[in-house]
């Protein structure tokens, strides 16, 4: 499995382009350099697109984030790249980057982006009551 | 209780087609293939409907979930598929299935995928306060 | 403290008829029986209520759940009727049922039904910030 | 600190009355006894308000919780009644008590009043994403 | 799947009987009738036995509790009883039952007995690092 | 139910005398009022316990409990007081008080009183693996 | 890194000024004095904002955190007033402060105060189905 | 990435074999058949060990794991033969193997088997204060 | 309450000191300077210990704990220096301090002192089964 | 604060090295590279030691787990070598590292590593009742 770190992601065809529906994807592995300082950065991604023509492929997602590893760049300004980035290649029809950042001074910080696609309305929310989802095990 | 895994998924009569009410089902042993390497693939079901004429029977959901056990189907694809499945034989007001799949290459993959009959629409919610429950025991 | 299960619930008059308020009990005894196999089935059952003029009585409620121990009725029949039964004898202006079944064949099921009284209309909701609660002791 | 209980709740003026925001309180010491058995009854009370002119004084509501300490009561009328007094001396925009009490006959309830002030409307809310907050140290 | 109660435990032969290993139970579903007052009351029982050379069969098991919903037993008697007959037909080396009793006039009761074979010695412990075991999905 | 708080204590006979076994009771609802001030204070107290020929009936244990409602008594000496009163008509083999009180002053103040019978040896224990205990219940 | 405490708050540009984005802060190390008994006060601070030009930046957040430690002030009055000086730098679209205090007199205290640029409206949310974000580690 | 499930299972020379050290591995994905039904059951596999000479390489545990997919066997026969395998390729100074099997009518069961080598005594243990281990994020 | 910061630590005489009984005290507002940067720290502190002729006066703890604020002192000192300044007042038969200091550098640092009194040996522990304490309201 | 990665950890001098205690750090932050495939591994370390005569300097620390930033190495191997590091420099009394890696082919690796000085003897332990420690705010 010899791969490299790329900007370069790889797209599907989206299976289900007649409905809108979300993906969700939880991504614990980023790190970057801090621009001030040279130290590492660290920080859990979490991604949640509802797609138009295109899925994200999740292999090279992972190689994307990879290459982020020796890049120095601000919080703020990381969080709003890689949304260009997903939507240059996705033009997806929703998407959000939530990236929750590890503690730096005592301070705990996260940043949300979102795109919306030009025209694009999301259907009007269904509200159902919520219930847990533990496992079926005694843990 | 020689059963097999089948693609027939049983009803029967909705006991209060008056009312727009919610089932909500966790289905945590979902198990199929993936297309790219042949191995097994895992995930967490939630199924919440709001039922028009028809239920859908228990046991033969869970037979249903079974007959995936041999197929190979990636993420998006099999849960817009389950979705199709489900709609055509209970014609439901509402279905919403959530997918949970087990964790790939470091990173979580959920799928949210939603069906609404034509012309029906949710009643407007009434927002009440919510609360925890635990069971009635020192655990 | 001899007491009998019955079918007859007990109210009393609601003491602020002027507001909308919001009770919410959690009854987590409910156990009646399963109509396909004759073998016990559980369930914590969640109520909510606006009351109009009346407001259910707590003993009465209890004994109400345990006349079910010994019916045979199916999850979603049952909990519409427990609705159809609260509602006869309080005619509230809103009232939801939230049926958590104990796991059947590695499913687990809620079922959720409400009442709303013809006409009334819900106050729009106030959205504030929501805490949580624990204990002000170290346990 | 030879304090007494008291219905008198003490107020101080509004620090910033040009603005709608929120002032949350728990207060778990709650007991009072009930009317049908004499026997001691608990609950937390959980306050959350927006000033308009006054601001209630934290040690004076403390004096007055323990008012109810010999005081007989049901779950539904004290929980209006408290509200009833906290808006008599605070005239608020906005107010909302919910009581949590103590589990009786198996059964837990939970009671939600609130008060608005006429003519008041709140501000449309701005939804944002939300997440935890737990201590910056290893428990 | 025409079953009905019984005290009729059944056991099957220890696959393994040349270790000790541990097996563990969580039953849920246990409900029988106060001798004071003839209502319900329930339980959860956790089950932990070293077998010897029987094991016993599940589906027996949950018939034999079932056989205790129309019986009227205290805590304390019923937990020992349920000993008593586990320890008559299984023999085993060692075997603790533990019952989480539902909350009754607002005291929370679990009774945990246990059994040692004569002249058995448990091996001494291997204390190893506890880690936790949430499933490996996002929820 | 016309009952009166009481320091009197019942018993019943302990049903398994030859088994050491635990009861623990969890009870949420002890108050008193601080000798310095005057005002009310608040514990949950964890009874644990090995009978020898004696078991606490539980509703007399609520009424000792209540029995405190009006009485001024520190952290420390009410929970020896408790015990000391327990062991007097108990008689137990082993028996563990636990109080935890409600936060004075910004600190969390927890008392743990034991007493072991003259001549009373606790069993060597065995380790075996602990595992949760959620409801089978989707909350 | 000899720096000291200051009511100077340093921005930076924001680099996507064009997108309306979420920054979370969380901040637990707040604490000042009580004006009534000049004992200290604790809070968590938690900062959301749509940035518009400017950005905060995190170290002259945290000394300007540290400033109020000599100062005497009231939860109501200290939240509204870093609410101020916080609009005052950064001139943001969107602001929402909440001020967690420690416990006192045995009532938990929370103030959230939020400032909204004249003229902005935020858009409108696109309701996701919302999951958990435990670490990829087992603990 | 073209594999197959297999029994053998691939070790590699410990890396610090002067040392008792523990690996810990959580295995979510088992999954077998039921010898009775022939359906599916699903398990959450748990090994510890201290290695001698050989570490288990991850890559072929999952195979091995795998090869279980379409075998019919019962919860205590499979953990101990599991048991069987791993020592006869690792032959370690300890193993622990915790399976923690789906519900299957209502019950909850986990089995843990150890091995020890012949003369292999564990080092007393150090008891230090145990911490939790949150993230360093705001989730 | 004008009360300032102090070193005297005050005590009472322990109300029973034929028995050994654990005390157990949770004080989270610790805050004093780092000897490096001069900027605040903080931590959580957590006091057991086992009185022999004198218990610690709760209020003067907490002005001890304030007596810090304006002292520099490193993690590993300061909580080596609140123990013998403890012991030297209480002469103990144990004491244990936990200090959990908030995050620095990205690192979480706690620290466990404890001083046992000369001959003193603590009662061999009888292991009882334990439970979580949940507050009995639905929250 | 121009710093670099390094393998240098630096000391300082024990404050109490009369006394046996315990230090606890936790560090979220450690990435390395898989020799096997060169992409990024990542882990939370935890280390607990009883220091002698020196204590490890928390800055250094840090910059010590960077320089495993662009090394190959295998989670049993570098666990081990982190303490022979550890160990050389601080020839501590007793300590332990417990490496939790993130997951790797749907399994989830975890190692745990101890040194004993040779000759010492941890103290006999003192068991003492275990709780919990939440933020004394309303999260
Ligand atoms: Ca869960
Ligand atoms: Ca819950
Ligand atoms: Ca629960
Ligand atoms: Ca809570
Ligand atoms: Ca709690
Ligand atoms: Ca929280
Ligand atoms: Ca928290
Ligand atoms: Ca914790
Ligand atoms: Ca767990
Ligand atoms: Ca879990
Ligand atoms: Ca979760
Ligand atoms: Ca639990
Ligand atoms: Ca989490
Ligand atoms: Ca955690
Ligand atoms: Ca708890
Ligand atoms: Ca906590």
């Amino acid at each position: 499995m010899p791969s490299s770190p790329t900007k370069n992601l790889e797209i599907f065809d989206n299976p289900a382009p007649a409905r809108d529906y979300q993906i969700h994807m939880e991504i614990p592995e980023f790190t970057c350099l801090c621009p001030k300082t040279g130290q590492p950065d660290f920080a859990t991604l979490i991604l949640d697109y509802i797609a138009d023509e295109k899925c994200i492929e999740l292999k090279s997602l992972k190689l994307y984030i990879w290459s982020y590893r020796n890049e120095a760049t601000f919080h703020e300004a990381v969080t709003n790249r890689i949304v260009d980035d997903l939507v240059a290649v996705l033009e997806p029809r929703y998407l959000r980057l939530t990236a929750k950042f590890y503690v730096r001074g005592g301070i705990f910080t996260n940043v949300v982006v979102e795109h919306r696609k030009s025209g694009w309305q999301p259907l009007p929310p269904v509200d159902l009551a919520k219930f847990g989802s533990q496992p079926p095990i005694r843990e």
